[in-house]
């Protein structure tokens, strides 16, 4: 099945951030026009986008008919309806609950904890580790909290699949190692750090410090 | 003068990971293919990237002489100068301190307070605003904490140029539309929402949750 990943990079972002505007739209209909006023993207940014929504649903092995093609074209002017594309979309991205473990219970994992960040979302977070034990004592949340030293183990029998890793920058290589080692396929990094990791892990880099720079 | 903001998205981010590289590397040269080794990027990427550092250093127009050309070429083999290769991704970078705020000083906004996150950076964080009074008397931080009510007159004052934005979704856009409005020229929005703001204004979005769908 064709996912968000097979899609340009800076499509899937503007993808993962359309979704959430078409959650928060009322009306029945979004022109392509509304779309480019609402988010500042350029239109022909849009319109590629969604041309690409279209093909990637048409690729999938299995052809969901969701009654595309037509209304689609139709779409650039007269407004797409707003079910209907965010179903497109949802079909792209993977669905189905996702385990999510946090390494890294600092002030910034710490921060994760008893967060209502993930309702209503497909992911759920199952562990937190440290490798501090007394903070893994202290520290109250929602979701068990684990010294690292289980993270092995928790990580299979939970069946966790994601890690946002928050540790101090210059722990996070190593612990990245172990969270690969465990079977983790995809890591959110908080650090500063460049995390080396094999192909078939996927990293997204979510560091404040280096969002600054980019800003700046 | 050239700024890092004129190179492609994808290479901005990925000189921004390197830079953080190359200050943890402690030999004196790094060859491309060691850089490769280490970050896990296409070989051709990463020559792409380094020779637009260097179009991008020779393109300013105060023509810093950091002695590059042959050195550049050279490099591809014998490895670059770690001291001159940062001198040059530092002189690409806009320099210069920045002043910070932080607009929300919820669990994930109040991560952010005393954090050492910006230690050895450019950025100083002068402020942090919250629409609840209480919040903002009963945090302890390094720097003063504001009701919202006076984002408007502590920017200007602090000369705060940029903004981190953590919020709930629900108010991320018009709290957006008070940092703009104060003179804000770029956020971190670390919230889920799609902020529209004027083309001058520099946006990175930076959600965990949208992350997650994005290596999902």
């Amino acid at each position: 099945m064709q996912a968000l990943n097979d899609l340009p990079p800076a499509t899937r972002k503007r993808l993962v951030q359309l979704e959430e505007l078409l959650k928060s739209w009322s009306g029945e209909k979004i022109t392509s026009a509304k779309i480019c006023e609402l988010t500042g993207w350029k239109d022909s940014l849009v319109r590629h986008d969604l041309f690409l929504i279209e093909q990637s649903v048409k690729n999938r092995a299995e052809r969901v008919d969701l009654g595309l093609s037509k209304s689609f074209v139709r779409g650039w002017k007269n407004g797409y309806n707003v079910s209907d594309l965010l179903a497109k979309i949802q079909s792209i991205n993977k669905s189905g609950t996702q385990n999510v473990c946090i390494a890294g219970l600092g002030r910034l994992g710490a921060a994760l904890l008893d967060e209502n960040l993930f309702d209503g979302s497909q992911f759920v977070i199952k562990a937190g580790f440290d490798s501090n034990v007394n903070r893994v004592e202290i520290l109250r949340s929602t979701f068990p909290l684990y010294p690292a030293s289980d993270m092995n183990w928790v990580i299979k029998q939970e069946k966790i699949t994601l890690a946002i890793l928050a540790v101090v920058d210059k722990d996070a290589q190593q612990m990245c190692d172990r969270l690969v080692k465990a079977g983790i396929k995809g890591i959110v990094n908080m650090t500063r750090a460049v995390l080396k990791v094999p192909d078939s892990i996927k990293v997204e880099n979510l560091s404040v410090l280096n969002a600054l720079k980019l800003i700046n």
